[in-house]
């Protein structure tokens, strides 16, 4: 059925956006209530649903963490919902006055935000991702075009259907959103560079790094995670061990782990005899350079060990003379993503901070923080490695744009032009106060 | 000279731009003031290359305009050094605290401007431009290569020459930026995607959708510039006439230019009665549908002409019933630049400004206006019709990331995980007083 809709939903995409983007933050969040209440009224047909998607999986043999995402009960529903209740509680973000100028006497400019549009996303087998998209997109006023990992595909199927009876009483309804079911379709999306404004591709850093390759829309996303931690000479040892252990085995699995220390010959010595045994509790295998093993037994590190995200229990470490080859490393192997410092010295890590040019740069904490729900931001949509737009986790403020709005009372260049040009008045206002948006239409 | 050196400016660009990028407000502003000096100094010599350029310009019977954009005289040299003079006295955009919020006590997150990168940067054979744009990188501290037109060759090559020996005094000298001669090195660097962060394509549009569809790198700009202007039937018809005028003929050859009138049928005939002679006193052409042509004497338009970028003295004119339907003639011709209304009736001016998802929408005034300069953003680098990082007339804003800076105390994650959590501050915080950055180096 969702297939054979799809051709019209395309077609009618941009203008069901304009819908949705129009109507007052009061639909909006209704819509979003109303999600909530029918996907605890459907419970039962969601879970069965869920039931066949592990069902396959079961056969399929799907590895424990793959399974263990894939699952969307009780527990799932309660989380989904309050997302739903936090997106509805935050604060509109469409008709933001963003800069607010009077560039002469009457004639009024405003650079107010206003969604990107039609945004594309490919996520992981997380049903719950599904929804926290949607409720997302919804909020932000942008069309979603969304196709999530095949093993949740029964489970998604009968979520989106739930939202879509939620939303039909709503003249908006739901024709802002599409689901797409099958690979190809995945492919297709790739070539919707007139219908789709930004896709944000999830998952392996193969399939992010296909995508990058694949298509002309822009990419909002991070193929690599390769992050460093640097040790510096006048880091405090306890400190820094703690550190360094969490951020390599908090949780290994994910893009802002640490793959490689770096460690300031000074206190090498000292550092890899104090971390070694509790890398080894965690065991985790180490990489180490010829001074490294001088001090302790590891494996020996190869040129691919600093450019290999090992996404596991494995480390790569280095020891530096300097934190100008530190910066030199994390400049030649990192992926701009996440790197760290350890120091007590001030002035080394305010170096630190400035010439490392990563999307998040840490000073005596985890890097593990990296994080758009850590970081305050509410709900993430991904981490972006890219330097334009928006740059590490990416929150609600990455699915929007902004439009200049310019206001007259018949104002013409000409009168600005010439021998006798009229001059600006470029005058700053306050951005408090209604603006030239101020009232919504449906 | 410039091309043998080249394959060294690439391997150091991104040392040669964090070396920039990390100096002190005081260095870069010494060394625009540097470049000025050194171009008044050395007039004769850039006059003399210039004037090669015009005998070969007049040898090859370049058109007027174009060959009028090539000079560089005194007038131009005096424009050129009161804009650097200009961007010296911006303030710095390097560092500025965008956010800043304590995660927990002692865990405070920053998120600071800076720079993108590395520009690719090609535009029209204007040598003022060259010096402009070379300005812009400089303060904003992000390295730029950059390929001129053909016909200003000897002209730019003089001043990339006096501009090096200017900043040869200085430590971070001129290895940041990188002049490219030839056509093939245009093709070279649209595959540079490891090493130029964004690009930024002025001309033609067919040469600017040829960069967007051969490159992976982000491309900021605009290939159209397919702007509408709506007289609705609650305009004031002097005051629609005046902005009509103003906005197809005060500079017909530029992307902000009207190409299409749309009119409300109520006011259709008093609208087209009263701006026909005003656009033949201007020999514009006018390709009208059935209704303009029951009104006025003009061409049949063809469906080819509503997604016609004139660029010159013709205008395309259609009858519709409603402001519904110039919202869907644009969503479905324009292309997403400058489009505006002339009415009376704010209601209906609010929906056009809601609903016209373009880069620009304005009310009561020429489109005209569109422009950084005239927006008060300073200088220009381009004008984008994308969606996402700066959209519209960009100033030296679109040429900033950020990154977010978080400093510890060693907190690690593992605390704030597991079954009695750590939870989070998330407390934000004033941007004023110094950031984490407040000290530079160099």
């Amino acid at each position: 059925m969702e297939k054979l809709d799809r051709m019209d939903h395309f077609a009618n995409l941009k203008t069901e956006q304009r819908r949705l983007s129009t109507s007052s933050t009061e639909v909006r969040n209704s819509m979003l209530v109303a999600i909530a209440e029918a996907l605890v009224r459907h419970a039962p047909q969601i879970f069965s649903a869920n039931a066949r998607d592990l069902l396959r999986a079961d056969q399929e043999r799907l590895e424990a963490p793959v399974r263990k995402r894939l699952v969307f009960d009780m527990e799932k529903l309660d989380a989904v919902c309050e997302g739903i209740a936090q997106v509805a509680r935050l604060e509109d973000p469409i008709g933001k006055v963003r800069e607010r100028r009077l560039l002469d006497e009457g004639l009024l400019l405003e650079r107010v935000s206003m969604p990107i549009g039609v945004i594309g996303m490919v996520f992981e087998s997380r049903p719950d991702a599904l929804v926290q998209i949607l409720s997302l997109c919804l909020k932000s006023g942008n069309a979603i075009v969304l196709k999530g990992g095949r093993e949740a595909l029964d489970t998604n199927r009968e979520l989106v259907k739930v939202i879509r009876e939620a939303l039909e009483p709503f003249p908006v309804a739901s024709g802002w959103m599409v689901h797409l079911e099958s690979r190809e379709d995945v492919q297709a999306m790739l070539g919707m560079d007139e219908v789709i404004d930004l896709l944000i591709p999830r998952g392996t850093n193969t399939f992010v790094r296909y995508v990058m390759d694949h298509t002309r829309i822009p990419v909002l996303g991070h193929a690599d995670g390769l992050c460093a931690l640097y040790i510096d000479a006048d880091a405090e040892l306890d400190l820094a061990v703690r550190v360094a252990v969490d951020s390599k085995c908090q949780y290994p699995a994910v893009c802002n782990a640490v793959e490689t220390l770096l460690v300031h010959r000074n206190i090498a010595s000292g550092f890899l005899r104090a971390v070694e045994p509790k890398l080894a509790a965690c065991h985790v295998r180490i990489h180490g350079d010829e001074t490294v093993r001088s001090v302790i037994a590891c494996e020996a590190a190869t040129e691919a060990d600093w450019d290999t995200e090992y996404l596991g229990y494995e480390i790569a470490i280095k020891v530096v003379d300097s934190i100008d080859q530190a910066i030199e490393h994390i400049a030649a192997h990192g992926s701009g993503h996440t790197d760290g410092i350890v120091t007590a010295n001030a002035g080394i890590a305010r170096r630190f901070l400035r010439e490392v040019d990563s999307a998040d740069v840490f000073w005596n904490c985890s890097t593990r923080f990296a994080d758009g729900f850590r970081f305050g931001l509410g709900a993430e949509v991904g981490v972006s490695t890219q330097k334009i737009h928006a740059r590490g986790p990416v929150g609600l403020d990455g699915l929007m744009s902004s439009r200049w709005l310019l206001s007259g009372q018949g104002q013409i260049v000409a009168d600005y032009s010439g021998p006798h040009p009229r001059a600006f008045l470029h005058k700053d206002l306050p951005l408090e106060g209604a603006g030239l948006l101020e009232e919504r239409i449906y």
